[in-house]
């Protein structure tokens, strides 16, 4: 395709540079809250002591609302919003992106947040396959009408790098496990505090622990999506989840958790930081 | 349940007095885009006459980057952000805020935009019924593990209501049919230009004439999760989607779009001037 609009980016073939904008790209960290990835941009960029004098970050997708995006040289960082529709279409047109700018040897991993299943809240989970509802690694897709099953394995080698960083960093308790993805929040999550319940909390109970018997840690609403289209694409991935409480405690978030959120980023900033001379051309952004 | 957290809305029962905040609430619009939905506070505070002195609409939401809420009157606005799983998480604690707030005889509309089916860009598309991608109308929700169908119809006579509205309004062409509403923007809608596709353009056309022959008028992402929660919850509900484009004649959307977008809003906010006097206690809004 010659000309190639990246409509809820606000970006294109014809209107931006892309390979001179995005050519050097080297780690993309994604995740659903746009105020969460322009935290993480200043995060990375004070780990890799290249901080803007001004620390203005301009939104690089400012054109639209649907999706942030912001960089600091071989970082791009990108919400998805929530959701596997809303996060599939951020990764078809980032995918896209990096293809027409050309970039090699990407790494990208979600940042997130989850509920856990008998982890104490704060539990950082690095994925090792995302799994349905009915805790099978799969992702299923309809296309033309008919359902295609696509894989959910992600990188092991990057999760045990990312584990391992985490004992090293030895600030919070860092697991490897499965991630069940779920389409809803409420009832798809066996909450009792949605709109509609129609079962029990005994009911919710035996659902979670088969959850966890069956090799589950947490439980989000993006990683079978990502999972699935990185490995079509060839990217190195992970999915790197806090959990914002344990599941068979409770459903009910408050804001309380917003320390929490920031250790995926603390994480995955080390990691790039302790991987920044892998990228051969590094000195270029110093 | 006494204490509840209505956490992607940054609200609750016992940080805000929700009945005195929202118990006036007689037309919810909802819609994708942030900015659209703060487009459409000021456009309905403007129809009703009702502007602030200051022309100021703070963000309800503030709290929170996931969605966004304005007021005005006896008008809620609120962003649902892209996809089935995002709208499904944003109505589940509208519909709580909803009874929370004891708010009676509520009409809701979703405003958005879609791909259209052989009908002229900028034709506006009222939903009889939300259909899935094999053109059925039923919206399937995984419960326990286990697929849950629900019904996808909307309020027949509030279709043919907006109808005639839009009628009297002569400014566009609008139709009543169905909406196909599916779990991706490009593979999922047959999309030829994204990341990935495995079918050819003669594949993508028989699909989409299909769809057209089963009485699908339009295609978009949040349909079916809307008409089936709306049902369960007893809310008088319609969809009005603007076609951005015309499928059978390509697949990608530019900017240029943008005008047509506003048609959703126009209509519906014409209904509501409309229907204003419906509302008993009117008076205490002006």
């Amino acid at each position: 395709m010659k000309d190639d609009s990246l409509y809820h980016f606000s970006l294109g073939t014809t209107t931006h540079d892309l390979p001179a904008m995005f050519g050097d790209v080297k780690f993309v960290c994604v995740g659903g809250s746009p105020r969460r990835m322009k935290s993480f941009i200043k995060h990375i960029a004070a780990e890799l002591s290249m901080e803007d004098a001004k620390s203005e970050y301009p939104n690089i997708c400012a054109g639209t609302d649907r999706f942030v995006m912001y960089k600091t040289g071989p970082v791009l960082s990108v919400s998805h919003g929530m959701g596997v529709p809303s996060t599939g279409i951020m990764l078809n047109e980032l995918i896209k992106l990096l293809h027409h700018a050309q970039c090699t040897d990407v790494t990208i991993i979600r940042i997130g947040t989850s509920g856990g299943i008998g982890l104490a809240p704060g539990t950082v989970v690095i994925t090792k396959q995302a799994v349905d509802a009915t805790f099978l690694p799969k992702f299923e897709q309809v296309i033309l009408g008919k359902t295609v099953v696509r894989n959910t394995d992600l990188d092991q080698s990057l999760a045990e790098e990312l584990l391992q960083c985490s004992k090293e960093l030895n600030q919070f308790e860092t697991v490897i496990g499965n991630t069940m993805c779920t389409l809803d929040f409420y009832e798809g999550q066996a909450r009792l505090d949605g709109a509609f319940c129609s079962y029990t909390e005994k009911d919710k109970q035996d659902y979670l622990k088969k959850a966890n018997e069956a090799g589950v840690c947490n439980i989000e609403m993006e990683s079978s999506v990502f999972a699935a289209m990185c490995k079509l694409s060839g990217l190195r991935a992970a999915v790197v989840c806090v959990t914002l409480l344990d599941r068979l405690k409770g459903d009910q978030l408050s804001s309380s958790h917003e320390v929490l959120q920031q250790r995926p980023q603390i994480l995955v900033g080390s990691y790039i930081k302790k991987n920044k001379s892998k990228v051969c051309s590094w000195d270029q952004w110093l």
